[in-house]
Protein backbone atom coordinates (compact mmCIF):
# COMPACT_ATOMS: atom_id res chain seq x y z
CA UNK A 1 0.00 0.00 0.00
CA UNK A 2 1.31 3.55 -0.85
CA UNK A 3 0.82 6.34 1.19
CA UNK A 4 0.89 9.31 -0.99
CA UNK A 5 0.19 13.12 -0.56
CA UNK A 6 -1.52 15.60 -2.38
CA UNK A 7 -0.89 19.21 -2.45
CA UNK A 8 -3.01 21.40 -4.16
CA UNK A 9 -1.31 24.82 -5.25
CA UNK A 10 -3.69 27.65 -5.89
CA UNK A 11 -4.13 30.90 -5.00
CA UNK A 12 -7.62 31.11 -5.57
CA UNK A 13 -8.58 28.01 -3.76
CA UNK A 14 -7.16 29.18 -0.50
CA UNK A 15 -9.04 32.79 -1.21
CA UNK A 16 -11.94 30.56 -1.54
CA UNK A 17 -12.91 31.86 -4.98
CA UNK A 18 -12.87 28.11 -6.40
CA UNK A 19 -13.63 24.72 -5.09
CA UNK A 20 -10.16 22.59 -5.52
CA UNK A 21 -11.81 20.05 -8.11
CA UNK A 22 -8.23 18.96 -9.42
CA UNK A 23 -7.10 17.83 -5.90
CA UNK A 24 -10.35 16.09 -4.92
CA UNK A 25 -10.06 14.41 -8.31
CA UNK A 26 -6.63 13.23 -7.89
CA UNK A 27 -7.41 11.81 -4.46
CA UNK A 28 -10.35 9.12 -6.25
CA UNK A 29 -7.64 8.81 -8.69
CA UNK A 30 -4.98 7.38 -5.84
CA UNK A 31 -7.71 5.87 -3.69
CA UNK A 32 -9.17 3.67 -6.67
CA UNK A 33 -5.03 2.55 -6.46
CA UNK A 34 -5.88 1.47 -3.23
CA UNK A 35 -3.39 3.65 -2.35
CA UNK A 36 -4.11 5.66 0.97
CA UNK A 37 -4.10 9.70 0.36
CA UNK A 38 -2.45 10.13 4.06
CA UNK A 39 -1.78 13.79 3.61
CA UNK A 40 -3.87 16.69 2.01
CA UNK A 41 -3.15 20.21 1.87
CA UNK A 42 -4.12 23.34 -0.62
CA UNK A 43 -1.19 25.87 -0.27
CA UNK A 44 -0.64 29.69 -1.69
CA UNK A 45 1.60 29.69 -5.04
CA UNK A 46 4.18 31.10 -2.83
CA UNK A 47 7.31 29.60 -3.26
CA UNK A 48 8.56 29.46 0.44
CA UNK A 49 5.50 28.27 1.56
CA UNK A 50 5.64 25.45 -1.44
CA UNK A 51 9.25 24.42 -0.51
CA UNK A 52 8.41 24.06 3.21
CA UNK A 53 5.51 21.65 3.37
CA UNK A 54 7.40 19.72 0.64
CA UNK A 55 10.48 19.63 2.38
CA UNK A 56 8.30 18.69 5.32
CA UNK A 57 6.13 15.64 3.95
CA UNK A 58 9.32 14.04 2.87
CA UNK A 59 11.89 14.54 5.99
CA UNK A 60 9.18 14.68 8.81
CA UNK A 61 6.05 12.67 7.47
CA UNK A 62 7.75 10.48 4.77
CA UNK A 63 5.41 10.04 2.61
CA UNK A 64 6.29 7.87 -0.15
CA UNK A 65 5.00 10.11 -3.36
CA UNK A 66 3.78 13.44 -2.93
CA UNK A 67 2.08 14.66 -6.10
CA UNK A 68 1.11 18.32 -6.44
CA UNK A 69 -1.28 20.11 -8.84
CA UNK A 70 -1.04 23.69 -10.09
CA UNK A 71 1.71 26.60 -10.60
CA UNK A 72 3.34 25.02 -13.00
CA UNK A 73 2.36 27.07 -15.92
CA UNK A 74 4.21 30.05 -17.07
CA UNK A 75 2.30 33.01 -15.53
CA UNK A 76 4.18 34.96 -13.47
CA UNK A 77 2.19 33.17 -9.62
CA UNK A 78 3.21 29.62 -10.97
CA UNK A 79 6.21 29.06 -8.92
CA UNK A 80 5.39 25.00 -8.35
CA UNK A 81 8.72 24.03 -10.12
CA UNK A 82 11.31 26.53 -9.00
CA UNK A 83 9.86 25.33 -5.39
CA UNK A 84 10.05 21.80 -5.91
CA UNK A 85 13.58 22.19 -7.74
CA UNK A 86 14.73 23.89 -4.45
CA UNK A 87 14.05 20.84 -2.13
CA UNK A 88 14.59 17.96 -4.27
CA UNK A 89 18.04 15.58 -4.61
CA UNK A 90 17.87 14.29 -7.65
CA UNK A 91 15.57 15.19 -10.97
CA UNK A 92 13.98 12.66 -12.92
CA UNK A 93 13.42 13.90 -15.97
CA UNK A 94 12.14 11.29 -18.37
CA UNK A 95 8.94 11.39 -15.52
CA UNK A 96 7.99 14.63 -16.90
CA UNK A 97 8.67 14.08 -20.29
CA UNK A 98 6.08 10.93 -20.56
CA UNK A 99 3.23 13.42 -19.02
CA UNK A 100 3.92 16.12 -21.60
CA UNK A 101 4.07 13.81 -24.45
CA UNK A 102 1.14 11.81 -23.30
CA UNK A 103 -0.46 14.73 -22.99
CA UNK A 104 0.11 16.36 -26.14
CA UNK A 105 -2.53 13.43 -27.43
CA UNK A 106 -5.28 15.39 -25.86
CA UNK A 107 -3.96 19.11 -26.41
CA UNK A 108 -0.89 20.80 -27.48
CA UNK A 109 -1.00 23.08 -24.42
CA UNK A 110 0.54 19.98 -22.33
CA UNK A 111 3.72 21.22 -23.57
CA UNK A 112 3.70 24.04 -21.70
CA UNK A 113 3.60 22.23 -18.13
CA UNK A 114 7.04 23.38 -16.46
CA UNK A 115 6.41 20.35 -13.73
CA UNK A 116 9.09 18.84 -12.33
CA UNK A 117 9.66 15.07 -11.06
CA UNK A 118 12.18 14.16 -8.29
CA UNK A 119 13.06 12.83 -5.12
CA UNK A 120 14.08 14.05 -1.37
CA UNK A 121 15.36 11.18 0.21
CA UNK A 122 12.89 7.89 -0.26
CA UNK A 123 10.16 10.50 -1.14
CA UNK A 124 9.27 11.13 -4.77
CA UNK A 125 7.82 14.31 -5.64
CA UNK A 126 5.67 14.96 -8.97
CA UNK A 127 4.31 18.36 -10.63
CA UNK A 128 1.24 17.49 -12.03
CA UNK A 129 -0.73 20.41 -14.07
CA UNK A 130 -3.38 22.16 -12.52
CA UNK A 131 -6.13 21.75 -14.20
CA UNK A 132 -8.77 18.69 -13.04
CA UNK A 133 -8.28 17.25 -16.61
CA UNK A 134 -4.65 17.94 -16.77
CA UNK A 135 -3.92 16.68 -13.16
CA UNK A 136 -5.62 13.30 -13.65
CA UNK A 137 -4.42 12.63 -16.98
CA UNK A 138 -0.58 13.33 -16.10
CA UNK A 139 -0.93 11.08 -13.62
CA UNK A 140 -2.51 8.22 -15.38
CA UNK A 141 0.19 8.45 -17.45
CA UNK A 142 2.84 7.67 -14.95
CA UNK A 143 0.78 6.02 -12.28
CA UNK A 144 2.08 2.43 -13.52
CA UNK A 145 6.17 3.55 -12.55
CA UNK A 146 5.51 5.14 -9.14
CA UNK A 147 5.32 1.44 -7.37
CA UNK A 148 8.67 1.26 -8.92
CA UNK A 149 9.99 4.35 -8.16
CA UNK A 150 9.27 3.79 -4.69
CA UNK A 151 11.00 0.66 -4.62
CA UNK A 152 14.02 1.87 -6.35
CA UNK A 153 14.11 5.14 -3.58
CA UNK A 154 13.60 2.67 -0.84
CA UNK A 155 16.70 0.52 -1.75
CA UNK A 156 14.85 -2.54 -3.69
CA UNK A 157 17.19 -1.58 -6.32
CA UNK A 158 16.78 -3.34 -10.06
CA UNK A 159 19.81 -5.58 -9.51
CA UNK A 160 17.81 -7.53 -7.24
CA UNK A 161 15.83 -10.03 -9.55
CA UNK A 162 12.59 -10.96 -7.23
CA UNK A 163 11.64 -7.07 -6.73
CA UNK A 164 11.90 -6.17 -10.13
CA UNK A 165 10.94 -8.98 -11.81
CA UNK A 166 7.24 -7.93 -10.29
CA UNK A 167 7.59 -4.79 -11.08
CA UNK A 168 8.53 -5.26 -14.63
CA UNK A 169 5.67 -7.84 -14.60
CA UNK A 170 2.62 -5.43 -14.18
CA UNK A 171 4.02 -2.34 -16.12
CA UNK A 172 4.75 -4.79 -18.82
CA UNK B 1 -1.33 41.05 -33.62
CA UNK B 2 2.12 39.92 -32.10
CA UNK B 3 4.95 41.58 -32.28
CA UNK B 4 8.04 39.76 -32.66
CA UNK B 5 11.48 40.04 -33.31
CA UNK B 6 13.86 37.68 -35.71
CA UNK B 7 17.64 37.72 -34.25
CA UNK B 8 19.87 35.74 -36.76
CA UNK B 9 23.22 34.20 -34.79
CA UNK B 10 26.16 33.30 -36.98
CA UNK B 11 29.46 34.21 -37.06
CA UNK B 12 29.20 33.78 -41.39
CA UNK B 13 26.34 36.13 -41.85
CA UNK B 14 28.18 39.02 -40.28
CA UNK B 15 31.21 38.74 -41.46
CA UNK B 16 29.40 38.62 -45.02
CA UNK B 17 30.52 35.17 -46.14
CA UNK B 18 27.01 33.85 -46.34
CA UNK B 19 23.51 35.43 -46.86
CA UNK B 20 20.70 35.06 -43.56
CA UNK B 21 18.20 32.34 -45.79
CA UNK B 22 17.33 31.74 -42.22
CA UNK B 23 15.89 35.01 -41.02
CA UNK B 24 14.48 36.01 -43.90
CA UNK B 25 12.52 32.41 -44.34
CA UNK B 26 11.52 33.19 -40.91
CA UNK B 27 10.34 36.91 -41.81
CA UNK B 28 8.04 35.33 -44.26
CA UNK B 29 6.68 32.87 -42.41
CA UNK B 30 6.06 34.47 -39.01
CA UNK B 31 4.09 37.52 -41.19
CA UNK B 32 2.11 34.90 -43.11
CA UNK B 33 0.52 34.17 -39.80
CA UNK B 34 -0.31 37.93 -39.73
CA UNK B 35 2.24 38.89 -36.65
CA UNK B 36 4.63 41.86 -37.02
CA UNK B 37 8.40 41.03 -37.31
CA UNK B 38 9.44 44.43 -35.65
CA UNK B 39 12.69 44.34 -34.95
CA UNK B 40 15.09 42.10 -37.04
CA UNK B 41 19.53 41.81 -35.86
CA UNK B 42 22.13 39.42 -36.94
CA UNK B 43 24.82 39.20 -34.51
CA UNK B 44 27.74 37.24 -34.47
CA UNK B 45 28.35 33.75 -32.55
CA UNK B 46 29.89 35.75 -28.98
CA UNK B 47 27.44 35.12 -25.65
CA UNK B 48 27.52 38.44 -24.30
CA UNK B 49 26.43 40.25 -27.23
CA UNK B 50 23.64 37.42 -27.64
CA UNK B 51 22.64 37.93 -23.98
CA UNK B 52 22.74 41.91 -24.54
CA UNK B 53 20.83 42.12 -27.78
CA UNK B 54 18.08 39.64 -26.01
CA UNK B 55 17.80 41.46 -22.53
CA UNK B 56 17.00 44.63 -24.73
CA UNK B 57 14.66 43.14 -26.31
CA UNK B 58 12.97 42.39 -23.57
CA UNK B 59 13.35 44.78 -21.22
CA UNK B 60 13.66 48.10 -23.38
CA UNK B 61 11.74 47.36 -26.84
CA UNK B 62 9.14 44.88 -25.23
CA UNK B 63 9.31 42.48 -28.04
CA UNK B 64 6.59 39.91 -27.27
CA UNK B 65 8.15 36.65 -29.02
CA UNK B 66 12.06 37.14 -30.01
CA UNK B 67 12.93 33.85 -31.71
CA UNK B 68 16.73 33.09 -32.61
CA UNK B 69 18.21 31.19 -35.61
CA UNK B 70 21.57 29.43 -35.11
CA UNK B 71 24.25 28.73 -32.26
CA UNK B 72 22.33 25.82 -31.03
CA UNK B 73 24.45 22.82 -32.41
CA UNK B 74 27.71 21.33 -30.83
CA UNK B 75 29.98 23.08 -32.30
CA UNK B 76 33.03 25.21 -30.13
CA UNK B 77 31.48 28.27 -31.25
CA UNK B 78 27.60 27.53 -30.63
CA UNK B 79 26.78 29.97 -27.75
CA UNK B 80 23.19 30.60 -28.51
CA UNK B 81 21.39 28.23 -25.68
CA UNK B 82 24.22 29.49 -22.74
CA UNK B 83 23.93 32.89 -23.98
CA UNK B 84 19.60 32.54 -23.76
CA UNK B 85 19.99 30.49 -20.34
CA UNK B 86 21.80 33.59 -19.02
CA UNK B 87 19.19 36.15 -19.43
CA UNK B 88 15.94 34.18 -18.61
CA UNK B 89 13.69 34.23 -15.67
CA UNK B 90 12.55 30.58 -16.51
CA UNK B 91 12.82 27.67 -18.62
CA UNK B 92 10.09 26.58 -20.70
CA UNK B 93 11.79 22.41 -21.32
CA UNK B 94 8.33 20.76 -23.07
CA UNK B 95 8.28 23.36 -25.93
CA UNK B 96 12.01 23.13 -27.56
CA UNK B 97 10.99 19.09 -26.62
CA UNK B 98 8.37 19.36 -29.41
CA UNK B 99 10.54 21.26 -31.68
CA UNK B 100 13.18 18.23 -31.46
CA UNK B 101 10.63 15.73 -31.30
CA UNK B 102 8.39 16.95 -34.41
CA UNK B 103 11.94 17.44 -36.26
CA UNK B 104 13.05 13.89 -35.89
CA UNK B 105 10.45 13.38 -38.33
CA UNK B 106 12.44 15.17 -40.79
CA UNK B 107 16.00 14.21 -39.75
CA UNK B 108 17.42 12.33 -36.52
CA UNK B 109 19.60 15.73 -36.21
CA UNK B 110 17.46 17.75 -35.01
CA UNK B 111 18.12 15.93 -31.27
CA UNK B 112 21.27 17.46 -31.78
CA UNK B 113 19.77 20.87 -31.50
CA UNK B 114 20.28 22.36 -28.17
CA UNK B 115 17.99 24.94 -28.10
CA UNK B 116 16.28 26.86 -25.04
CA UNK B 117 12.91 27.85 -24.68
CA UNK B 118 12.20 30.93 -22.02
CA UNK B 119 10.81 33.38 -20.92
CA UNK B 120 12.24 37.00 -19.61
CA UNK B 121 9.50 39.33 -18.02
CA UNK B 122 6.45 39.18 -20.24
CA UNK B 123 9.25 38.46 -23.06
CA UNK B 124 9.33 34.93 -24.81
CA UNK B 125 12.14 33.75 -26.02
CA UNK B 126 12.55 30.64 -28.64
CA UNK B 127 16.38 29.50 -30.10
CA UNK B 128 15.67 27.86 -33.30
CA UNK B 129 17.98 25.71 -35.30
CA UNK B 130 20.51 27.61 -37.35
CA UNK B 131 19.51 25.46 -41.22
CA UNK B 132 16.70 27.40 -42.99
CA UNK B 133 14.68 24.15 -43.35
CA UNK B 134 15.67 23.54 -39.77
CA UNK B 135 14.44 27.02 -38.24
CA UNK B 136 11.46 26.87 -40.14
CA UNK B 137 9.81 23.76 -39.42
CA UNK B 138 11.24 24.62 -35.33
CA UNK B 139 8.76 27.17 -35.95
CA UNK B 140 5.81 25.59 -37.57
CA UNK B 141 6.16 22.69 -35.22
CA UNK B 142 5.56 25.52 -32.39
CA UNK B 143 3.60 28.60 -33.35
CA UNK B 144 0.14 27.91 -32.50
CA UNK B 145 1.30 27.61 -28.72
CA UNK B 146 3.01 31.56 -29.39
CA UNK B 147 0.00 33.63 -28.71
CA UNK B 148 -1.27 31.48 -25.45
CA UNK B 149 2.14 32.02 -24.47
CA UNK B 150 2.04 35.37 -24.86
CA UNK B 151 -1.35 35.77 -23.56
CA UNK B 152 -0.54 33.95 -20.30
CA UNK B 153 3.05 35.81 -20.16
CA UNK B 154 1.35 39.09 -20.07
CA UNK B 155 -1.71 37.60 -17.31
CA UNK B 156 -3.61 36.20 -19.05
CA UNK B 157 -3.68 32.46 -17.08
CA UNK B 158 -5.47 29.46 -17.79
CA UNK B 159 -7.76 30.32 -15.29
CA UNK B 160 -9.99 32.98 -16.98
CA UNK B 161 -12.58 31.31 -18.56
CA UNK B 162 -12.88 33.67 -21.56
CA UNK B 163 -9.24 33.87 -22.76
CA UNK B 164 -8.62 30.39 -22.35
CA UNK B 165 -11.01 28.95 -23.93
CA UNK B 166 -10.65 30.69 -27.00
CA UNK B 167 -7.18 29.99 -27.12
CA UNK B 168 -7.71 26.51 -26.65
CA UNK B 169 -10.68 26.04 -29.37
CA UNK B 170 -7.69 27.54 -32.03
CA UNK B 171 -5.44 24.83 -30.65
CA UNK B 172 -7.69 22.10 -30.86
CA UNK C 1 37.45 5.20 -37.35
CA UNK C 2 36.01 6.03 -34.25
CA UNK C 3 38.29 5.51 -30.80
CA UNK C 4 35.79 4.66 -28.55
CA UNK C 5 35.68 4.29 -24.28
CA UNK C 6 33.52 1.67 -22.44
CA UNK C 7 32.74 2.50 -18.70
CA UNK C 8 30.75 0.23 -16.52
CA UNK C 9 30.07 2.10 -12.99
CA UNK C 10 28.71 -0.98 -10.86
CA UNK C 11 29.56 -1.84 -7.15
CA UNK C 12 29.09 -5.29 -8.12
CA UNK C 13 30.93 -5.76 -10.65
CA UNK C 14 33.98 -4.17 -8.98
CA UNK C 15 33.10 -6.17 -6.16
CA UNK C 16 33.09 -9.17 -8.15
CA UNK C 17 29.38 -10.41 -7.36
CA UNK C 18 28.15 -9.80 -10.95
CA UNK C 19 29.87 -10.09 -14.45
CA UNK C 20 29.98 -7.38 -16.53
CA UNK C 21 27.41 -8.18 -18.98
CA UNK C 22 26.44 -4.70 -20.10
CA UNK C 23 30.28 -3.51 -20.72
CA UNK C 24 30.68 -6.42 -22.85
CA UNK C 25 27.62 -6.18 -24.52
CA UNK C 26 27.99 -2.51 -25.66
CA UNK C 27 31.65 -3.75 -26.48
CA UNK C 28 30.66 -5.78 -29.02
CA UNK C 29 28.12 -3.56 -30.88
CA UNK C 30 30.53 -0.99 -30.92
CA UNK C 31 33.36 -2.94 -33.16
CA UNK C 32 30.45 -4.32 -34.86
CA UNK C 33 29.84 -1.09 -36.72
CA UNK C 34 33.66 -1.14 -37.04
CA UNK C 35 34.41 1.05 -34.69
CA UNK C 36 37.69 0.60 -31.96
CA UNK C 37 37.23 0.22 -28.20
CA UNK C 38 40.33 1.56 -27.22
CA UNK C 39 39.65 1.99 -23.40
CA UNK C 40 37.23 -0.15 -21.10
CA UNK C 41 37.33 0.70 -17.35
CA UNK C 42 35.14 -0.98 -14.26
CA UNK C 43 34.40 1.36 -11.83
CA UNK C 44 32.27 1.63 -8.08
CA UNK C 45 29.18 3.74 -8.02
CA UNK C 46 31.76 6.93 -6.61
CA UNK C 47 30.80 10.40 -8.13
CA UNK C 48 34.37 11.34 -7.41
CA UNK C 49 35.97 8.72 -9.35
CA UNK C 50 33.68 8.41 -12.55
CA UNK C 51 34.47 12.06 -13.11
CA UNK C 52 38.27 11.56 -12.90
CA UNK C 53 37.77 9.07 -15.16
CA UNK C 54 35.32 10.72 -17.73
CA UNK C 55 37.88 13.70 -17.40
CA UNK C 56 41.02 11.69 -18.04
CA UNK C 57 39.29 9.96 -21.06
CA UNK C 58 38.83 13.47 -22.17
CA UNK C 59 41.27 15.27 -21.41
CA UNK C 60 44.38 13.17 -21.48
CA UNK C 61 43.40 9.71 -23.52
CA UNK C 62 41.53 12.19 -26.48
CA UNK C 63 38.73 9.75 -26.19
CA UNK C 64 36.44 10.47 -29.83
CA UNK C 65 33.47 8.82 -27.18
CA UNK C 66 32.50 7.51 -23.89
CA UNK C 67 29.83 5.53 -23.17
CA UNK C 68 29.32 4.86 -19.52
CA UNK C 69 26.40 2.15 -18.35
CA UNK C 70 24.93 1.62 -15.38
CA UNK C 71 24.19 4.07 -12.48
CA UNK C 72 21.77 6.15 -14.27
CA UNK C 73 18.81 5.09 -12.01
CA UNK C 74 17.03 6.61 -8.70
CA UNK C 75 18.65 4.51 -6.05
CA UNK C 76 20.82 6.31 -3.59
CA UNK C 77 24.29 4.77 -5.19
CA UNK C 78 23.18 6.01 -8.69
CA UNK C 79 25.34 8.86 -9.19
CA UNK C 80 26.52 8.58 -12.56
CA UNK C 81 24.33 11.35 -13.96
CA UNK C 82 25.72 13.71 -11.11
CA UNK C 83 29.14 12.72 -11.88
CA UNK C 84 29.22 13.17 -15.28
CA UNK C 85 27.16 16.93 -14.76
CA UNK C 86 30.08 18.00 -13.56
CA UNK C 87 32.61 17.12 -15.95
CA UNK C 88 30.97 18.25 -19.18
CA UNK C 89 31.49 21.48 -20.75
CA UNK C 90 27.74 21.47 -22.42
CA UNK C 91 24.62 19.16 -22.55
CA UNK C 92 22.72 18.08 -25.16
CA UNK C 93 18.91 17.32 -23.67
CA UNK C 94 18.27 15.66 -26.96
CA UNK C 95 19.88 12.79 -27.44
CA UNK C 96 19.42 11.64 -24.03
CA UNK C 97 15.52 12.17 -24.77
CA UNK C 98 15.37 9.93 -27.65
CA UNK C 99 16.87 7.15 -26.07
CA UNK C 100 14.28 7.30 -23.36
CA UNK C 101 11.80 7.83 -26.04
CA UNK C 102 12.85 4.68 -27.88
CA UNK C 103 13.62 3.06 -24.94
CA UNK C 104 9.57 3.70 -23.68
CA UNK C 105 9.05 1.29 -27.32
CA UNK C 106 10.37 -1.84 -25.42
CA UNK C 107 9.81 -0.88 -21.13
CA UNK C 108 7.99 1.85 -19.46
CA UNK C 109 10.95 1.99 -17.41
CA UNK C 110 13.25 3.60 -19.60
CA UNK C 111 11.90 6.63 -18.56
CA UNK C 112 13.20 6.41 -15.07
CA UNK C 113 16.73 6.81 -16.88
CA UNK C 114 18.49 9.82 -15.57
CA UNK C 115 21.61 9.82 -17.84
CA UNK C 116 22.60 12.62 -20.00
CA UNK C 117 24.44 13.56 -22.91
CA UNK C 118 27.42 16.32 -23.28
CA UNK C 119 30.79 16.81 -24.38
CA UNK C 120 33.47 17.87 -22.38
CA UNK C 121 36.20 19.59 -24.79
CA UNK C 122 35.91 17.65 -28.14
CA UNK C 123 34.84 14.38 -26.26
CA UNK C 124 31.46 12.74 -26.11
CA UNK C 125 30.11 11.60 -23.23
CA UNK C 126 26.98 9.29 -23.47
CA UNK C 127 25.12 7.77 -20.12
CA UNK C 128 23.43 4.71 -20.93
CA UNK C 129 21.22 2.30 -18.45
CA UNK C 130 22.90 0.02 -16.89
CA UNK C 131 20.70 -3.60 -17.98
CA UNK C 132 22.51 -5.22 -20.47
CA UNK C 133 19.26 -4.99 -22.84
CA UNK C 134 18.54 -1.41 -22.08
CA UNK C 135 22.32 -0.40 -22.45
CA UNK C 136 22.80 -1.85 -26.06
CA UNK C 137 18.56 -0.64 -26.89
CA UNK C 138 19.85 3.00 -25.95
CA UNK C 139 23.59 2.38 -27.92
CA UNK C 140 21.55 1.44 -31.02
CA UNK C 141 18.84 4.42 -30.51
CA UNK C 142 21.68 6.66 -30.90
CA UNK C 143 24.29 5.58 -32.25
CA UNK C 144 24.00 6.87 -35.79
CA UNK C 145 24.07 10.44 -34.61
CA UNK C 146 28.06 9.77 -32.71
CA UNK C 147 30.33 10.21 -36.53
CA UNK C 148 28.08 12.91 -36.79
CA UNK C 149 28.72 14.37 -33.41
CA UNK C 150 32.05 13.49 -33.64
CA UNK C 151 32.58 15.22 -36.51
CA UNK C 152 30.76 18.67 -34.90
CA UNK C 153 33.41 18.63 -31.97
CA UNK C 154 36.56 18.65 -33.91
CA UNK C 155 35.33 21.63 -35.96
CA UNK C 156 33.52 20.04 -38.83
CA UNK C 157 30.60 21.97 -38.43
CA UNK C 158 26.97 21.58 -40.92
CA UNK C 159 28.00 25.19 -42.29
CA UNK C 160 31.08 22.73 -44.42
CA UNK C 161 28.38 21.71 -47.25
CA UNK C 162 31.21 18.86 -48.30
CA UNK C 163 31.15 17.04 -44.60
CA UNK C 164 26.94 17.35 -43.60
CA UNK C 165 26.61 16.82 -46.93
CA UNK C 166 28.03 12.77 -46.54
CA UNK C 167 26.77 12.98 -43.06
CA UNK C 168 23.59 13.43 -43.38
CA UNK C 169 23.27 11.08 -46.47
CA UNK C 170 23.90 8.47 -44.18
CA UNK C 171 21.52 9.10 -41.53
CA UNK C 172 18.54 10.03 -43.75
Amino acid sequence: MILAAVVTISDSVVAGRREDRSGVALKERIEARGWSVSWYDVLPDEADVISAKLSDLADVDHAQVVVTTGGTGMALRDVTPEATRAVIDREIPGVSEVMRSEGRKSTPLAALSRGLTGSRGTTLIVNLPGSPKGAVESFDAIADLIPHMVDLLHGKTQHEPDASAVSKQKLL
